[in-house]
């Protein structure tokens, strides 16, 4: 399915998706606790994805990070970690896509590290260049509301299907060991009972 | 911290934390997309998990599986995967551990194989005896409501401090190859560029 046109576009009103841009602070302290940078720029990053998507599809999500960014994608799209929509693909990188679910083509969002240059709130927190403590949390809001969508770059991409298509779990049995239901794929006792496991 | 003991009874109305059952299943059905058994009974897990820690701890969440069980964790407590309160540890067991952030100890619940037996349905979607398309979603939401927690089991467990310990990404710099930012530690390209492409 071919994509519209790219359009990385200021809004001047502060929106994310239907949001004002005070609903979405709200939001994000509600389901993330607190008003994470990460968080707030992934708002940006949703909206922006879905502005370049085409309309009416329905698309999975991946994020290339563990830290903030699924929880914008979380709360703003339909795609969770527990319904399979949602899957992180950690590489570091501070990036999601949302793609079509049958094609696999989609838009790929990230921070850009040239563009951010021109914040230095924005820049010393994605940097790392202050400690947490030294951060200046007000400063680095006031500039992540104005720096809006400016910050942020986005590529047409198709995943690999390899990535995209959907793992099934196979039978379930229970584990001879612990006793506990387990994909029957995972071997003759439950991973946990294999050595993975999580506790004393 | 030593724990409370353990607390199994079933209780008289069905409530999950704070919500009437109802009001639980809107959650769900809003935030996970539909009302998947899986979620469901992950309410009562994250219910008997907290039933059973001390009051007023600051706890960190472990789901074994990827699959529902996350999106009961991240709807009903603090802990969600993008603030890294919640980890996906996937060992394909339908069971979470909330525990104790500083003593790292807590409590363990998972569905009980041998309790589910008594549950038809509850076990036809479990095992999957059943395709999806031939399992009856109105029974399987019966039995889960009727059977509450009588059909979860719970242990005090410690986590190993080696994976309840935080990770810190250490030092930032942009990728000499995409350009975008990424934790050093990765290497010297980031890890997209080392081969981990999601995308053609």
């Amino acid at each position: 399915m071919p994509l519209t046109n790219l359009n990385t576009n200021m809004v001047y009103e502060t929106r994310i998706l239907g949001y004002s841009y005070d609903e979405y602070i709200k939001i994000v302290r509600q389901f993330h606790g607190y008003e994470a940078p990460g968080v707030i720029i992934g708002g940006f990053m949703v909206d922006a994805a879905i502005r370049n998507l085409p309309e009416g599809i329905l698309y999975d999500a991946i994020s290339e990070t563990r830290s903030c960014l699924p929880d914008a994608i979380q709360v703003l799209t339909p795609c969770t970690i527990g319904n399979g929509w949602l899957k992180i693909i950690h590489n570091g990188r501070f990036a999601l896509t949302l793609y079509d679910k049958e094609s696999y083509e989609g838009v790929r969002v990230f921070l850009d590290a040239e563009k951010v240059e021109a914040w230095q709130a924005i820049k010393a927190w994605y940097f790392k260049l202050k400690t947490k403590k030294k951060q200046d949390r007000e400063e680095i809001a006031r500039e992540i509301k104005e720096a809006g969508d400016s910050i942020l770059s986005v590529q047409y991409v198709r995943i690999h299907p390899q990535l995209a298509e959907k793992k099934h779990k196979g039978n379930i049995a229970v584990c001879p060991l612990c006793l506990e239901a387990y994909p029957v794929d995972d071997g003759k006792t439950c991973l946990a009972c294999q050595g993975n496991t999580l506790y004393e």
